[in-house]
């Protein structure tokens, strides 16, 4: 294990009704809020009229930023900046999902500070100060309700990047799993994706030495490959929901790449795919796993994925390891084909035409240090093979 | 899955050489510490000068209290918080393990109450404020490095209780594998079948819609099985110290509670045997644990160690359910046993004239909401079937 600093300091409250602590605990770090959020489905499910009622029984002030967009744009964080200053407001209130949230800390670290926003994905500028942010999660998956990251794009320039810093750590998160009942079976499978990705991501380390995290890690892709499929049969299944919802934040608040050195491969390429095309993150994600898993299987990798398949799918450890790593990652493959996520390119309206380019850019990422390291070429074939 | 609150605000450097961000983390709450430790060993471990010369660096005094006993006395605790008022300190940093960091708990807590600190364990009272607790931990067992939880001694009334509350939770701890690797062999052993029965407790709750807890349960014991032998066999192999370290947090901060309703039967037995003879904690654990298991197992039970049996020990799940859980209990017993932990009270010097003393004192505890409700009498013959 590799030394490391654990410290996430978001108070979650997790349950059915947990909406009714929201207030008290902005009113103790702040009286005047922003509140994010993206489509509109906060208006329908009751989200938007339980945050609201909480600011006014605690007499906080708001000022709202509605349609934040999937993929969050720079353009939205510089609008919710302006509000911020404007108003001089003192905290950010997120209602949503991954992308509100991120959209959220990239605001509440922008208004504190005097440059563009974009300085902080570019990597010109990292964030040292920001206003206290609370989250009401509204989505199980990207785990942005307990860690300091945000994923922010520029469609001008197709770049979708990543920053993070303690300071963007939510200082509150709301976690009601009945909220995601009413999420459409297509983002509950793409959000049962994302979780299983970001463990993936974490799981498949360049280093063996981490056998308490790899553990943790199997926990929670056996649940979320026990949950998804209840979840999409049943909708309202509390207890789906709440495990899926509680394996989202731990999939990816820091915890599973604890004491590895951990450079993610998949994320990379999906976000070209995300940046170019705009496609649900969690569907690029399940399109290209299994064929990264394929690529860089090999002599040196199959024990890992033999691993994966003993410890996760409980096939015999008796098989020969290159039969068990192939089994692992069909299985792979077919369980998100039978979420309904679909397995290739096409599929999702992207053709060969800037497989190459998208593969330059995602090659500016930390490829040398992934578990198995990936020239351009390589990046290239992967997105050749999910078309 | 039950509502539940999150919230382990600890910040925990961990790694070889950490201890370098003591003085630091100190200097930023506190001007003015007791430090606090056990018998001696950290003098010669290079803890003790660690820590002393990171408190010189920056600028820190310091007050000491030597002397903590394995299980804390009350009358230790009182010392400290008389310390602590005499010099008008205002933080207490613990170096050792989890009595030493128990006992600065209840000074901590103590030392900004108006009456006597066994309020605290005997329920009179709750911790409303505490001074700073920073921690330098030297053996893996309790967890209390992360967690708010005190367990203290009167051996005048033969009390061995429990208090807990959220401004007893250590601002920061210093976990550093290496200053494990000195300890002598009973005590990774005892401090191993620590981690392990807290894992258990948590993981046999009365409720079975914790998929998510549970296999993270598994996880723990898996690694703990897989890293206690080798800590024995080369104390200073540092990944299973590390390990074993880790799993010792995660074990007991909460993480594995959260959304089960837990109340723990095999700690409020061996508490007793603790209070009325001394024993080494762990080693209690060990010598009832396995009874506890043959004691509980039924027919409305025995699916819950089959599962048991079949994701923490790798058995097949196609043999019967009750060949299974009977494997998973000897297969736990014969580990405690490899470890060189004692079968018996007898090997610890117990006999039968306290059992139905500690049976009714033990009763006291929340035995109606235990995995499998325990009456005195129940207790009483678990302590026979341990003798």
């Amino acid at each position: 294990m590799k030394n490391f600093t654990y410290s996430i300091s978001t108070v979650v409250h997790f349950g059915k009704g947990q909406i009714s602590k929201l207030g008290g605990e902005i009113a103790s770090r702040a009286s005047r809020v922003l509140v994010v959020y993206g489509g509109g489905s906060i208006k329908r499910n009751g989200v938007y009229d339980g945050a609201v009622s909480q600011l006014k029984e605690h007499g906080i002030e708001w000022v709202e930023l509605g349609g934040v967009e999937p993929n969050p744009r720079i353009t939205t964080v510089r609008r919710g900046v302006e509000l911020c200053r404007q108003n001089q407001l003192d905290g950010v209130l997120a209602l949503g999902g991954g992308s509100v949230i991120d959209c959220s800390k990239a605001i509440a670290a922008g208004a504190c500070y005097d440059g563009d926003p974009w300085d902080f994905p570019a990597g010109k500028a990292v964030p040292e100060k920001a206003l206290p942010i609370f989250t009401v999660l509204t989505m199980a998956a990207t785990g942005s309700e307990m860690d300091n990251i945000a994923v922010i794009s520029d469609m001008d320039s197709n770049e979708k990047l990543a920053f993070g810093a303690p300071a963007c750590l939510p200082s509150v998160s709301i976690l009601d799993p009945t909220y995601t009942c009413s999420l459409p079976a297509s983002q509950t499978a793409a959000g049962t994706a994302d979780i299983m990705s970001h463990t993936f991501e974490n799981y498949f380390s360049p280093i063996e030495t981490s056998y308490l995290a790899d553990s943790m890690a199997e926990a929670i892709l056996k649940a979320c490959i026990h949950y998804g499929p209840k979840a999409l049969e049943t909708p309202d299944d509390y207890e789906a929901r709440a495990n899926l919802m509680w394996c989202a934040s731990w999939a990816i608040n820091g915890f599973l790449d604890m004491g590895k050195p951990v450079a993610w491969s998949v994320h990379a390429i999906e976000h070209e795919l995300s940046a170019f095309y705009d496609i649900t993150h969690g569907v690029g994600l399940a399109i290209l796993t299994p064929n990264w898993m394929r690529y860089v299987l090999n002599d040196q990798t199959e024990h890992r994925f033999a691993a994966y398949g003993v410890n996760v799918w409980g096939l015999d450890p008796q098989l020969p390891q290159r039969e068990l790593a192939e089994t692992a990652i069909d299985k792979t493959r077919a369980f998100f084909n039978s979420l309904g996520l679909p397995t290739t390119l096409r599929e999702v309206g992207i053709d060969g035409e800037k497989l190459p380019l998208m593969a330059k850019k995602a090659r500016t990422a930390n490829f040398d240090r992934t578990f198995v390291p990936l020239s351009e070429e390589d990046i290239l074939n992967i997105l050749k093979m999910s078309l």
